[in-house]
């Protein structure tokens, strides 16, 4: 049974990373860390739990949770994982960072999108970043995992495979993302009130929002070289999911079956990732609950471009349940292992 | 291996069934009876299916279906069921009816209310009603086993233990309900349209709701007479889950304490009910995804009245989630198993 | 042109007043008065109103204020306008209060349902009930209007009739509400969240709401003696609207033709309450944004119950438009100045 | 006094019609023509209506009409319009056409977009593109207006003056736009019911929408050549609505100033077009309900493109607004007649 502690267990992505646990089957979280909630009763702060979990809210104490668990999730504000990590604690467990902090290699890079100081930078070369599909063989030897976000989950998982076969110029590249409100977190703020979000869309962070770097990082790998691109990210009224709509020029003129082929060559085998069929968008919910990413693809002959659509649920694919396949990897389970969930419809 | 057929298993109950059963580990579907999908994939109906469901819609035989399962589920509009069932079929497999045909012991009070003449009122004796909690040692042995409807599990279940026990005036009783658009069914029907459900909210079926009479027969069964009371529907703008707001007035003076001891004795040992904290009011949100009936009440000293109230997810134990739970019964499997679901929030 | 002052202007029934009186045509908000707000510019906080404000938001002062408008309304909470009303600024303005603070004319009844100590009392007396369709001469010569509660307005105006007809016996009566979220307030809190209020129903002050002495008190004076009924508000995933489903006891066996013709006799000739057609159920949507009351009943012989339906927008009808009702009689302009809004659907 | 009729006033554009023309006080509905509901009150079709509409549905018969009223407004399915219109009753009544049948000038484009035989192409050359902002003069000489489409109007008002200005290139345009599900219209269509929109956000059309050539023509006369750009429309759960979010490619090093101005330059005395201050994105609830078009950009020096936003309500100025707007235009009466709406939030 793997020992789990969750530090930022009382978050959006905290306590889907619980009801996912739950139902792992040999893992077992040992701490609940909630700053916020020290001393009350976790079903308290979430009531679905009730009579599922008894459990009480402990500090965010890392160096003695190394002694409890045998895995740290940190699913806090960006800079708290890099503030709390160090080498002792390293050597005792594996930590899953949900946050930001080891995701960006460059650490002026992360310090200017995130206007923080890095306060652990030494660790970033080894970390490995999260994305299961792209990194799977990195991770299995890692010992401090950077998780992902969730907008870049789902960029890249849909863009990768035409990128890294150059099929489209990824300097070209329109990220247009959606995501529902369960992104921005469960703060008491007054921009996510219900009156507010409700009968409502709108971008917000145009050309400025963090994740852009993390995309350009991972795909520039992909590519071979620097890139750039835009993201824009908008905010809907739902709960749960993101779609991205990608735009980008085409290289060369390629027919419906060759853009198939290169998405079947990468994803085919992937349990987690399906490439609908022919003129079936993604939608955020077909894969509601879900680890899934639903990904499909329009040439516009017109235009000569691509349009990539993605779909994911950002508290599963795009924090919580990339975390576990994470676990997973990390402690050589199979990596579906308390994710094969069935989209939760209607 | 349970070999499970469904009929109409592309209504929104059908497709829970799906769900739920592809994470039972003791069960499979083998025919996907959907008269308006015949020869179509499953998955092209419910796309969340994707990979996951590789059949494809069969016609609604019945008597074809006995030969091949162990057990037909029949998601579908009043009357069908009747109109298909025989002793043939039922010396052959187990039944569970999610539809109204077999609910109502009184054949008069059943064509009265659905308007429909019962095809196979032969069956009625022996049908049981399949509220797990009550009836559970009678569904063991049955054949056919009546689900309960949606509203009607959340109404029994809130009211059960105070009317068996006479600490409310069952004559008293008025059951406001109020239920999420999934319980509307897939038709395409102008008022279910998202426009005309979303920023609104409206009752329906005002003292004429047909499963009035199936409450006031289970409430009757407990009060030890005949009963009547009122009911009303309401449509709120969400998919999924119930609430009912139960008032009634007190026989005599109760503390919270007694009543809350005889919800205990009632329920304190079912794993799907939840009696919450005092004071802690039953919210769908907490439910939803899974097979719980949340409950708490509130006395009135100022009017003598008691107020209760109940949750549930209106697919899962309001449908499919009982259903499954009766499938177990049925066969001898664990109560919960594939039922063992942390309630999906946000 | 009557010049008007708000205090309070950025909360929702706040900015409804200014919504409606920039149609009203003979009336001018001089004064934005907004504590949170001082001066930041109207049109920032609430971006519908840019380039149609250009005013910017001033300190909550009544005293200058006076000297200055015609009327204020005071869209403030409980205790803030008692506790700034005087003598000296009666003789000068009308003032409209939005808050509970003059609706209850027993001062122990507000104390212990509001927890507060009254700073005004001696203004009791004379503050009128300001439920336009009831109390219309009175209020057109009051000095200070005490606005009606939201789920009040819309219990009152649907009980009215029958009560005072006798019809029903209004020790029975059973108000279920059921809001949208606007009704909550503008605060920044974690229960108002989306992803708290989003694909959920909820009861909440079960049997303490402060909106029930109100409702008692005023439906006393129309049964000739105090009464005390049940009064449950719930909280729905929309935006605006109130529901009141009602549920009394007949005093006698009545016709629906008898019922219909004791509304018409109160309603026929109102404006803004609409007795709808025989089994056409009032719904939000179709009162949204206009000051409209929607009522309807259903007999239910089998219980010897009625059923009474009432709808309003909780903002207009429940809040601003009441208000501007309100002044329209204080000024002796056309009832209906400015709220001759057609219903915004969908 | 106006005397006005209605083709196709029973779909969500010709009921937003009705409710704009109750309010303009110089214009009366005579002619209610919805062939799906003859001889049904108006009041029952849209029940906020009640009271308000005292008349019945009548036929679509614009021959009739034509003798009768002084303008037809034809809120219709594609072709209609165009299969009943003649010289005859142009000779009579303006037309104000909502439908596609006369937006686009090249019949091959549209016979080829829409899958119909144009039935009167000879009325084409006559035909004004009734985008007030821009055609205002010829609008005021036409006898046939064709009403823009919804996206195609937030889409062409977002973009008009950079593209006119040369300050983006027009072939770079990426449109990724967002709309609420009334733009869906009110058949009773699965894929519009509650349960399949709510929680979900999807694209549809994809390199086919019927509003592209639409944009690319506008656009193209402002760009003084012809282009071609991707519009990719997504399905969003709210009622009302349209975000459009567009990117660019610059030309040139521009300056926010230098953008400013030229907005300024084109819309500065346009009082349905707000172009909001720095930083302040567009969100289609500021607008809901009103007539505006609320409008911003941001820069972004890292890839050398500009994102435009745009937000409009689809049914007032994406077509019942616009169509009073031109109405006025046509009749000489104020271009803001009956439109002076404060956007209705929340």
């Amino acid at each position: 049974m793997i020992k789990v502690g969750i530090i930022g267990a009382t978050g959006y992505a905290g306590q889907e990373l619980v009801r996912l646990l739950k139902g792992h089957g040999n893992a077992e979280v040992k701490w609940f860390g909630s700053r916020s909630y020290i001393d009350k009763k976790y079903a308290q702060v979430y009531q679905n739990m009730f009579e599922i979990v008894e459990d009480t809210c402990l500090d965010d104490n890392m160096e003695e949770l190394a002694e409890q668990v045998d895995v740290i999730f940190t699913a806090t504000p960006q800079g708290l994982c890099a503030s709390m990590v160090n080498e002792d604690i390293l050597s005792k467990v594996k930590i899953i960072d949900l946050s930001a902090d080891f995701r960006i290699k460059d650490v002026s890079v992360y310090e200017e999108w995130y206007g923080l100081e890095h306060k652990s930078p030494q660790f970033l070369p080894e970390a490995v970043y999260g994305l299961c599909e792209i990194n799977r063989d990195k991770i299995r030897q890692a010992r401090l995992v950077a998780n992902p976000g969730c907008y870049t989950t789902c960029s890249i998982l849909t863009c990768y495979p035409l990128v890294k076969e150059g099929i489209i110029d990824a300097n070209t590249l329109i990220i247009d993302a959606k995501s529902g409100t369960s992104g921005a977190g469960r703060g008491a703020k007054l921009d996510n009130l219900f009156c507010e979000v409700n009968e409502n869309i709108k971008a917000y962070a145009v050309a400025t929002h963090r994740h852009t770097p993390e995309i350009e990082e991972q795909l520039g790998y992909a590519a071979g070289k620097e890139i750039t691109l835009n993201f824009t990210p908008h905010l809907v009224p739902m709960n749960r999911g993101i779609l991205v709509t990608v735009y980008a020029s085409l290289t060369k003129q390629v027919s419906y079956e060759e853009v198939k082929a290169v998405y079947d060559k990468y994803y085919g085998k992937e349990q987690f990732i399906r490439v609908l069929e022919k003129d079936v968008n993604p939608q955020t919910r077909w894969v509601e609950g879900s680890n899934y990413t639903d990904i499909n693809f329009k040439i516009d002959p017109r235009t000569n471009r691509i349009v990539l659509m993605g779909a994911i649920d950002n508290l599963v694919k795009g924090a919580a349940g990339q975390a576990v396949q994470n676990m997973n990897l990390l402690f050589g389970e199979k990596e579906s292992r308390g994710l094969e969930l069935v989209p939760m419809f209607p």
